[in-house]
């Protein structure tokens, strides 16, 4: 049972994001930039990075939806997904992806445990500012969700079909563009 | 110095936020709403718990620049502010206050950690659903600001007047209003 009085029938962040609009409007702007606006970096990757963040905070909702989302956009490769969150350095991914998530780890736990080492790898593999900037701002922003998805106590299917489905009309559609 | 190549003489958040103008929006337009917009909590209680989240988060910046916003709109009362950071319960704010300030404390370690008894709590001094929800996003995305200025090693200058000028500007006019 969530904690506050939220729409029923809509899982994890969807809930919150009825009951207040005001604040549902700029929370799906940041994503889409972030996850789906122009940039070096895929949609895939981007959403890996999400993915595997929310795994660290252990939001079931997020790391679920983004997982989904993730492997949409990878060619319904789910078994990469599976691989990044339980260990990314041998995950099929590239050198570069690699280093920004270990940056992205860093931030999870705290900005403050970045180091100069964390980005000189990630500028060895090829980084740019912008890639970096992003990586850890999508970082920063799922630990926003993923407590704002937990502190709240959402409502959290277990159904792989339901986040499945529910990815591909956002991996098609957009953040925010259905309810 | 920045982990990228930031616009110089921004300090704090400023600098990212000026770097990426398409993150910075929906990031500004989430804290006009949340910390400025219409609330039955004042804008000096909604800029208390950012303070203070930020304060458990360690990110010198954000403490210092959302203090002096609060102390602006608590009369200039930076006392208040610096009791809050360092002990709520004993400080001279509302039970309410006192209430959501706990679940924001207990948001910024994971939003796992919030109990039912910390929210049976809140409504006992009067909280409402939205202002439940309004502390537990604000202290989501203080996790998120926080992160965002310490992960790229952001300049944080320590001039207290900096912050109290910056301050009467945001207080006055608004967040994103000014670069």
């Amino acid at each position: 049972m969530p904690y506050i009085n939220l729409p029923e029938g809509l899982p994890g962040i969807r809930g919150p994001l009825a009951f207040r609009p005001e604040t549902a409007k700029p929370i799906n702007a940041l994503a889409e930039v972030l996850l789906r606006g122009p940039s070096t970096l895929t949609p895939g990757e981007r959403e890996l990075i999400a993915t595997y963040v929310s795994s660290q905070n252990d939001c079931f909702f997020c790391q679920n939806i983004h997982g989904a989302i993730a492997a949409y956009h990878l060619g319904g490769n789910e078994k990469l997904v599976a691989d990044v969150k339980q260990d990314y350095q041998g995950a099929g991914v590239s050198p570069k992806l690699k280093a920004l998530l270990a940056i992205a780890g860093k931030v999870q736990q705290s900005g403050k445990y970045v180091t100069e080492g964390d980005i000189a790898r990630a500028r060895r593999e090829g980084a740019t500012d912008l890639e970096i900037h992003d990586t850890v701002l999508i970082a920063a922003m799922f630990c926003m969700c993923n407590r704002y998805v937990d502190g709240l106590a959402t409502w959290q299917p277990d159904d792989p079909d339901m986040y499945r489905a529910r990815a591909a009309l956002t991996a098609q559609g957009g953040y925010g563009k259905t309810p």
